[in-house]
């Protein structure tokens, strides 16, 4: 029998996190302190985060080390399989190979324990009693609450109102790891009582649960604010996944051709996408692809921008991709992908043309999810389903080029707690969101004072 | 670091399952045919099962080979790890080590697979098209469902009221693998039609289910019916569970002293620990604890007796603890574990003394899940609470012994889609429940005519 997971042994795992920064080919444009205009320092940040988390945000050391104790939490489930998609590739016809990365085997079900468990650690090692957070989807939360509990910290959530009504088990899973989730806007901050009394029907955004969350940090004892996508250090702590995938790989005596992951704020991507990245930058053949919504699409069609990362305007100035930070997403089921900007790292290398963004509507990716599911058998996040689209697209191409190629894809988590998108597919009941220009442009008022880049 | 996770390749995947029919100190007693009294013969399963099956359900040989194209779907996520649970032991100030098999690891979140994917397998070869079932908690419905969709078979699924009804997603999760789920009682067949005519709110049970699953099965054209527990085959399936963790145990070098699982029809704990009882047979020392619900207390309380494996009379009668076939349980959440029955294996297995047979009440399970999951992560159906709390139990015992015990259960899934069962708990709205004295004797009336053993 052909091997159908690649695994690494406990000992194999990374003990280094892997910092594009050292990298990149134009270098990073730093935040803006949006009262000066003037690139925001450390101590900027000093009141949201620990010192630690924000000199890995600034850092350009090539590898940071992964503590120990990261490590021990991190082996409950990693290193996660490489797996082969045999039954996919037959019932496709494809000569190509397609590979995807587990993530979806962690506790909280997705790769968002990577980061939240180091985010977890180093607040706990500063001597944080708790955090406060926003999430969209859920997995997020879910994430932050069970790290919480590895590392014995209080957690409040604010959550997406359009995904806490979706996603009623979310919230559940995080009570059950002794996390406080709430919906946002809510009332327990000054920012969402102003929102829910403009407009109490309001569904919510991950711009406005972000406001929540920090202002929730910066008006309570002892918190700070854990972010779980979008920042420098969060992408950082996901290379994990790349790092692992090449190891695998190497076992394997392969290289892909094609690297695939979904993008919403771009964690799953980058720690996918970012060591491989690395190799293109040097030179390997290799093509980057990012999957996100056309109810969304951030990198596809916003401007490279500096912007808010959300929509309360607390955060510094962040040069990325944006629809604006008062952009509210259609309620499209992927409500990981339903976020204004685009991590900065990932905005810059979409720049310099090392990756290829792609957007695929609603409809295309539960098409290419159930297909998932009824060949490989794992159901998928409806996120993880934008990038099975992709890797379906480049097998069909392949076949059709009658090319052997070896396409690899990051299955950022499983769609367990997201099966009523399956049904309403399965129902004829959703719908295809494209953001139109009249009202792209409309939302990209917001940002027309702040310099484009 | 310590090794966290014990992990096999791929190539060590067990090659053959385990039949403790070749070892058992006391043979089997037969099933009987309920019209003659007569044992009844593989013939007589012949309208439910494919002959490969009944020839399983009958053998003695001890090794049986896994064919080719079942290993190939098990691989899928199997082997699975052997963990330790580090942060649990240092809870509990033990100096026991606690290690536990994750089998909620496969694609439907459960051990169920391991026997839903041989079944398919065999009715597919046999010709069948299409497979009838009935689920308790979900589990089941939920494997088949997904071993159908990789067999391409069609798949419907009887599931207990009560379970459908606390277990929305569930039906979602067979939905999306293309399996049909209803409620049941059901108005699709005659057996359904009438208990809901004679109780409209009945809350059904799995001894009703099944009674409605072989209706459909004798009455379809084409269609074999499918059980994932109580009969020997499926006892024989899962033994890949303990036979992978006998391996794993030869890696670190170690055996246990004490081997658990929860039990319900059997499938799991079996799967578990008949590896080890042969063991034990041969001279090891080793306990064997099963773990059942004071709600549905079969093999601590019922009777040794012949009895129906359904509430409509159709099966043979089959020797096992049972409370009664028309026994319906209060409605717990552990609904896999609400079964009248047991697996006359394992019966015969209790009384020859080499199980334990133990039981907890409802809240102590919760409590036990709800520890583990703020220790370890990971948040176990309610069925798997019973073997943590066992787990707990005895590492509790092992401290105040100050003994160094290894300690081994069986995680047989994860609690992700029973969440509202945590809900309540941490609400304070569970409640215990123990089966009345009275209440057992007028439901063992049931089965006063047929042989008590």
């Amino acid at each position: 029998m052909e091997t159908q997971k690649v695994l690494l042994s406990e000992k194999e795992i990374p003990r280094q996190w892997y910092n594009i920064q050292a990298d990149m080919p134009t270098p990073m444009k730093p935040p803006l302190h949006p009262g000066t205009g003037q690139p925001a320092k450390p101590e900027d940040f000093a009141p949201l985060f620990p010192t630690s988390l924000i000199e890995q945000e600034f850092s350009t050391e090539r590898w940071i080390d992964i503590p120990e104790p990261v490590l021990e939490k991190l082996l409950t489930w990693r290193p996660t399989p490489l797996q082969r998609a045999f039954a996919l590739e037959k019932y496709l016809k494809t000569p190509a190979k397609i590979y995807f990365k587990n993530e979806s085997l962690s506790p909280a079900g997705s790769h968002k324990p990577n980061t939240a468990i180091a985010q977890a650690y180093y607040n706990k090692a500063a001597g944080i009693k708790r955090l406060a957070t926003e999430t969209g989807a859920g997995q997020w939360g879910c994430a932050l609450s069970l790290a919480c509990s590895m590392f014995d910290l209080e957690c409040k959530i604010y959550m997406v109102k359009v995904s806490y009504d979706q996603k009623p088990y979310r919230q559940l899973m995080m009570k059950t790891w002794g996390g406080q989730c709430v919906s946002s806007p809510s009332q327990d901050t000054n920012f969402g009582r102003k929102i829910l009394a403009d407009d109490p029907d309001c569904s919510g955004s991950l711009g406005i649960a972000i406001g929540e969350a920090i202002e929730d940090t910066v008006t309570s004892e002892n918190t700070k604010y854990s972010l779980g996508s979008v920042l420098n250090h969060v992408m950082l702590h996901q290379t994990i996944i790349g790092l692992e995938a090449q190891k695998q790989f190497d076992v394997l005596g392969i290289y892909p051709d094609v690297v695939i992951g979904c993008v919403g704020g771009g964690s799953n991507f980058a720690g996918m996408s970012f060591p491989f990245i690395r190799d293109k930058i040097h030179g390997k053949e290799v093509d980057i692809v990012a999957v996100e919504p056309t109810a969304c699409p951030t990198i596809t069609r916003g401007p490279f921008a500096y912007d808010f990362g959300d929509t309360a305007e607390t955060t510094p100035l962040l040069p990325m991709f944006t629809l604006g930070h008062n952009f509210i997403p259609k309620p499209i089921h992927a409500g990981g992908l339903r976020y204004h900007g685009m991590s900065p790292l990932v905005s810059q290398l979409v720049v310099d043309n090392l990756i290829q963004p792609r957007a695929y509507n609603q409809l295309q990716t539960y098409q290419a999810g159930l297909l998932f599911a009824r060949t490989e058998g794992l159901i998928c996040a409806p996120e993880t389903n934008h990038a099975i689209a992709a890797a379906i697209a480049e097998a069909e191409k392949a076949r059709d080029e009658g090319k052997q190629k070896i396409i690899v894809f990051s299955l950022s988590g499983h769609g367990l707690l997201d099966l009523t998108g399956y049904e309403n597919y399965l129902n004829g009941n959703l719908t295809d969101y494209s953001l139109g220009e009249e009202e792209m442009q409309e939302s990209l008022k917001s940002i027309q004072s702040y310099p484009r880049i």
